[in-house]
């Protein structure tokens, strides 16, 4: 097992199944009376998040708090950032006061592998840039799971900006080691060139990535870049690349619809299909922090066995 | 009981009493060498808080950890509001989180009402728009039972800008409801219309206020707003409706002190006034922390006897 | 013992040896597998950070949380700082909720004083303006004391921007108290008038002070400062005043290289010299959390003994 999790393209099918069996075993702590287990009594996680989040943020939060874990929590606004200090020194420093662990979310991709080679410290990364999103994928693989079994030969579309989607590549490396077959839809501007190598199907038509999959996990478009003219408006992107209710019956198609949230309801997908009998979304999130814990506890030295946590 | 604490105008004078007690008996609590209880220990509260504060946050975080709470606070800057999340996808959510309650602090009228309509966490309301404030008004109430023992009959002067203050429409439901009469004072501009239907008296002169009441609950004018002109001048606003000690000699008159902070001393309030032996301000502090115990413990199940939480 | 630690200036020589050797002791806690000690259950700290800071944060609620004590941090934005109340009225009010504690980052020379004098809390000082910045000269020294022994006769030279560093202040009160000897040296704007009454060797030249000095405590340029400027350019201050291992070879001097963080590499201190054998700066902050709880402890009633905290 790695000691850090950086990326799911460097971890084995091995560890992400004993991951993904830990975090089931943690979902069912989580529906006692007291969802708490002393585990991490006395460890020290500092969660540096140099871009903003609320749910990955509170969802860390939670999980560390349930294990039992002293957490203090950093955002940039207010740090020692605007004084311009490095990565590397603000890493040494938190590795100089003994903390056990770092979750880390910057905008650079990289950084938690930067991270990671210059600190004793274990690190988890909780978003680098456009690079990786490991638990986002981890928890998105133990929901599928959860819904549908066994991975093995399930069909999943990813849909949207592939471009700038960590949660795209994590998701790539993660499904593709479990046995899952993996496709890409987006406009041409949205699909990067790298894509190539993935060896997966391209679609630029929702219609066909309907016809074909299983599973659509529909990404955001982040309103923001839409300036930069990667698609024409809005509105446009909607009318192609919306999810719909409607578009779903005319594939004549049951299909399991994700979303790692926050969503634009009414563009990438249909307010009312986000809260359908098709939608997993809200397992999602509350299978993220049993992932979480499941990362935490594991990379803190933990091991698979129910009774060494309670 | 109400399963949300959302306002006072909903909550009945049975259950704002049982509070009241209950806040009484945590204050014996907070006097003890470790003010802790064990009563809320694995249960989760996220504070989330879309508007400024620094005083209503501590107070609900220390009254929080004080009963060994695990508490997740989230102030708006930093959060995914800016990636333009609705309110309702971030408590749908928390809620996935299984987080137990959520006290929310927002800047619309209603926001809390609309959260508890759509999950199924206990949802206690920090202040929302220019609606409620209702745990400010129930520490304003137990410092006035404590000073001034039953309320049936005070006579409560709220003074200032009535319009825009949650705090008044939650002292106003709260102290009618337990048998006090209200009254309110302040420029036309600053006295809304709905005041003809609360019945109760409205005073356009300080000192006509001064000699009916028995307390004065002293409103802070917002600086910020006197761009939009509802009152002349600061200096004018203070020279009309600012309390001093002079005005109280020459009413003859002995009233308690009352402001929900923070204080713009020399502008509604003479700054040796609120330092004063006329002024509860303090007090109120310390006991918006009971009360606030009081609430989360009573909305998570608790019961009034005190053996409950030894 | 003074009731707060406020300044080195007002600290006896004894308080200092103690709180110095209470923070050995922590070290020791420190480097157990559950680096915790029960001894401030239940009391309450607040940390104000009315200025930005990462290090200095962390360091303190790292040190609060290894007391088991609870902890609420505030930073300046998003406070009610916004909405003008005054440093008074934010302690007052603290005080009412009953926090034992109070520490205070502030951008105002005296706000610490000033704190301690209208509450009863215990005040901490974690940097109060151009003024004093304690814990940091007592990790400084602690971390002096562990390379060098016993500090009396010493030769500490600190360089850099004296006029606005708390940092330079606080050591100079503080290694003058334990016997060393202290000198400054920098460029004449940045050396204060009053230096001329602590009677101390000031340098204009680097080689000079590097020939004298045992100890170099570099202190950080603040870049934001240049605009005023104080010295020409960056580039000429990393000429004269920058510490390099070409300048310590050429003096032909083995030095102990200090420095307060975060560390302008390349214009202060060499890049690769500050993790050379040379630099104790990581030392520095591991310590800074010894200190922080030897502080923490001490102050609230701790003793030296080590049976009471275990």
């Amino acid at each position: 097992m790695n000691k850090h999790l950086l990326g799911l393209e460097e971890t084995s099918e091995e560890e992400i199944r004993q991951i993904l069996a830990t975090a089931f075993s943690f979902k069912e702590v989580l529906s006692r009376p007291i969802p708490k287990v002393p585990t991490l009594r006395g460890k020290t996680i500092v969660n540096l998040f140099f871009e903003p989040s609320t749910r990955t943020r509170i969802s860390f939060e939670l999980a560390e708090k349930r294990l039992s874990a002293d957490t203090i929590t950093f955002s940039s606004s207010g740090s020692s950032v605007s004084k311009g200090e490095t990565l590397r020194d603000t890493a040494r420093n938190i590795e100089a006061m003994k903390i056990d662990m770092v979750v880390l979310r910057h905008n650079s991709a990289g950084a938690a592998h930067f991270l990671a080679r210059c600190v004793d410290s274990i690190i988890i990364n909780a978003g680098d840039g456009q690079h990786e999103h490991p638990t986002q994928a981890l928890l998105d693989m133990m929901t599928l799971q959860e819904r549908a079994g066994d991975l093995r030969g399930l069909k999943v579309a990813i849909i949207g900006d592939i471009l700038h989607s960590r949660v795209a590549r994590s998701n790539i490396h993660g499904l593709k080691k479990l046995g899952a077959r993996v496709a890409i839809c987006g406009p041409k501007t949205l699909i990067p060139r790298e894509a190539e190598q993935w060896d997966i199907p391209v679609f630029h038509r929702l219609d066909d990535a309907i016809q074909w999959a299983d599973v659509l996990n529909i990404l955001r478009i982040q309103l923001e870049r839409q300036k930069t003219a990667l698609f024409p408006s809005l509105r446009e992107y909607a009318s192609q690349f919306g999810v719909t209710r409607q578009r779903l019956l005319r594939a004549k198609k049951d299909v399991i619809i994700m979303h790692p949230g926050p969503i634009n309801r009414g563009i990438e997908l249909e307010n009312d299909l986000a809260d359908s009998e098709f939608s997993i979304i809200l397992d999602q999130v509350t299978n993220g922090v049993a992932v979480r814990m499941a990362v935490l506890y594991l990379k803190s030295g933990g091991r698979l066995e129910a009774e060494q946590r309670s």
